[in-house]
């Protein structure tokens, strides 16, 4: 295990960052738990909620000393405060991000420090909610969550092993893969829902020539579109930063809604009720005895 | 208010059948509440949870100086039950239904009879649960949801205000519709996303080449899929039976997920971030509101 940590630095006290930042402070595993961010009313929110001890406006203060620096902003802010951050970077800082896209990530610190320092290990935490923002924020988030880091030949062991720890110590099982493999797995299995949720509500929103079709809505659609309540910066951010893993898993999708016009067309009922059965059984023996 | 009935029959004794016999039971509206399906150790064990008094395994008898009767079978069995009941239907006799597309029924019972009887109206509540069978039957299923009439101009009004009542006893809020525009609203807000979220599970599993990436998947997906562990009968029926509906919904849909390709493939931030904010103000709007 770890020793205890002088100073973790979260850049974006958010829903993410703040989470963790809560739970490694109540757990007890860092002197001092430091934020940083664009909005100084947020993090004196963050300050109030026990989320962080204090917080820094100016990005020098914020990461000097820090043993880990986690970032945990929008991809679209990720090469700004790659930039910000360079000058302070020490070889004793270990640095990683949550971002939802991991390429990109790696892309992008590549392409501001000249290479991947050793240093860094990319991370992505398969959790959220719907509810964005500090006040969102709670210690149990991560628990019996996966959090997956994607190592490249670079990276130091070390680093690797610290930010395992800390990810372990809130609960978190922690697996590695590539960069690639990850954003193909996370197109398929979270981009591509978020999306369908997304264009399934704007798609009854635009005909309203029906009524408001949504008072018609059960709990059924209620489950199906929370994803649809998501942050749209976070999500615009993620459409752009794995788009040719989520591009390629939206045409799938439309090769298996054509299959499905086809069998409705047709009246195919033994193999509409195979593809539900096989459908529902996948599901029940996969997602339901997850728990 | 209509005073305490002498006899109901629900002909099906599942989740829907079942937790309308079991409501109306318990609230004490009427003296006798029978069953009647193809299963008898499910009927006797609707009579063990209390469901219903009795059973029968004969349609005269079952149906015999009943003063409601109400199918709840997949829609699938509509036909063959309808022609089991007809000599045995009276004058007397409430005549409704409970299935999920309303066009097909109504086509049924005029197929069946010659011309729709004035004591048949057309219903289906707007409830479920991706659990089936009369194990998962509750009193409280119906309450605060939505029940949709969709009477005739055969139907006469002692019918419609003798389901209506009944269904209000049982805490839903009773609307009335046409069977096509029921049928319309229906594609959209319930075929549509059961047909999207076993198409989704289905496209995962059909493409093991990546592994499981089910253990990838979180709340969101789960959540998502939830609807996919509906039953595949009661689906295959449904898809079947309001097939035009249901395929030009999806047709509607492969439109929605070209557009998205298109914002995606062109990498179009400021319009993804249009379309998941107002997916995103439709849902809060409608969907949370609701409660």
């Amino acid at each position: 295990m770890t020793s205890k940590l002088n100073k973790i630095t979260v850049i974006g006290v958010g829903l993410i960052g703040g989470s963790f930042a809560k739970g490694l402070k109540q757990l007890g595993y860092v002197e001092k738990m430091v934020g940083y961010g664009r909005h100084e009313s947020v993090l004196q929110q963050a300050v109030k909620l026990g989320v962080i001890d204090c917080y820094e406006t100016d990005m020098a203060l914020a990461v000097k000393d820090a043993d880990l620096v986690l970032i945990a902003v929008p991809l679209g802010a990720m090469t700004s405060i790659m930039s910000q951050l360079k000058p302070h970077l020490t070889s004793e800082m270990i640095l990683t991000d949550v971002g939802s896209s991991k390429t990109s990530v790696v892309d992008a610190v590549k392409a501001c420090f000249g290479e991947i320092p050793s240093q860094f290990i990319a991370g992505h935490p398969i959790a959220g909610k719907e509810k964005s923002g500090v006040e969102a924020a709670c210690v149990d988030l991560f628990k019996n969550h996966k959090v997956i880091l994607t190592p490249t030949d670079e990276t130091s062991s070390s680093a690797i092993k610290l930010v395992t720890d800390l990810w372990r110590k809130l609960g978190a099982e922690v697996s590695e893969m590539t960069p690639e493999y990850h954003d193909e797995v996370l197109a398929a299995t979270s981009h591509l829902p978020h999306l369908l949720a997304f264009g399934l509500v704007d798609l009854l929103n635009d005909h309203a020539e029906l009524g408001n079709v949504f008072q018609y809505t059960a709990g059924g659609f209620r489950d199906f579109t929370r994803i649809a309540s998501s942050d749209a910066t976070m999500w615009r951010d993620i459409a752009l930063n794995n788009s040719s893993a989520i591009s390629k898993w939206l045409k799938h999708y439309q090769a298996e809604i054509a299959h499905l016009i086809e069998l409705v067309d047709n009246q195919q009922g033994d193999a509409l009720y195979d593809l539900f059965d096989q459908a529902k059984t996948a599901r029940d023996t996969h997602i339901l005895k997850k728990g």
